[in-house]
């Protein structure tokens, strides 16, 4: 295996765990910055290119896992690998942004749900999609069929 | 920061890493297996419902990194967060399959490109997609316009 250390850390507007919106129709709209230690800035090269990017990071303020949860937006408990929680054996988040400038080391993005000083392990380039129309999404599509968006 | 520990391994085609398909027009139609190991296997409840998942991997055949390097595709040099080099700072790697079925704590998936017995390190279910005509993919669709696909 490997020992993560972070790549740079995000600014997001979100201090506690409350204040990030969750659940069905959650909109990621908050705006962010990626850090990235000077240190790492040369791998930043040509990724102004991409509209999108993933994030991969560290849950650094959750401790431990449950292998079955109860998310915010249900009443009913599903495994850990068919939900975001925090609270996974390996506290590794992922996040879709859209990059909104570069300058220098610090990356502007938008679709932060993260808190605030969230370490950063990795950046990737957003290359395809998978059609929403052959998409399924499970427990998820059934809490929606019963709890319209609003 | 954490230490990472596998949930499971994954069985491909993949021995070695010229035979995985790369670069532009690489298709990702091989069909592989996600072994969860027993202890986790709760994790999976609900996770038949979504078609798609993000796994989440570690290259653990791959030593040091790069921050410039030529991707097989192209004859210019970029940024390792700019491509999906194995040669990164935390070597993560980040796969979207498609969930074709699930027998108790294994899941069969299509899509897979790395190699056999790579550890895994999270299962996420994929919930929506950047629409295709919203994405921008920098030096990719350079390469692209310069070699059309095959």
């Amino acid at each position: 295996m490997f020992t993560p250390r972070p790549i740079g850390f995000l600014k997001t507007p979100y201090t506690g765990t409350k204040a990030i919106p969750k659940g069905l129709g959650a909109r990621h709209d908050a705006e962010g910055v990626v850090e990235v230690l000077a240190e790492f800035e040369a791998g930043l090269t040509d990724v102004d290119g991409f509209s999108h990017l993933f994030l991969i990071w560290v849950f650094d303020r959750s401790q431990g896992f449950d292998l079955i949860g109860t998310p915010p937006c249900d009443d009913r408990a599903h495994g850990v690998f068919a939900t975001r929680s925090p609270r996974r054996p390996n506290p590794i988040g992922l996040t879709v942004v859209e990059l909104l400038r570069r300058e220098g080391r610090f990356l502007h993005v938008r679709g932060v749900d993260m808190l605030d000083g969230t370490p950063v392990l990795d950046i990737k380039p957003y290359l395809s999609s998978v059609p929403e129309n052959t998409l399924r999404r499970g427990w998820l599509s059934e809490v929606e069929q019963r709890k319209p968006r609003s």
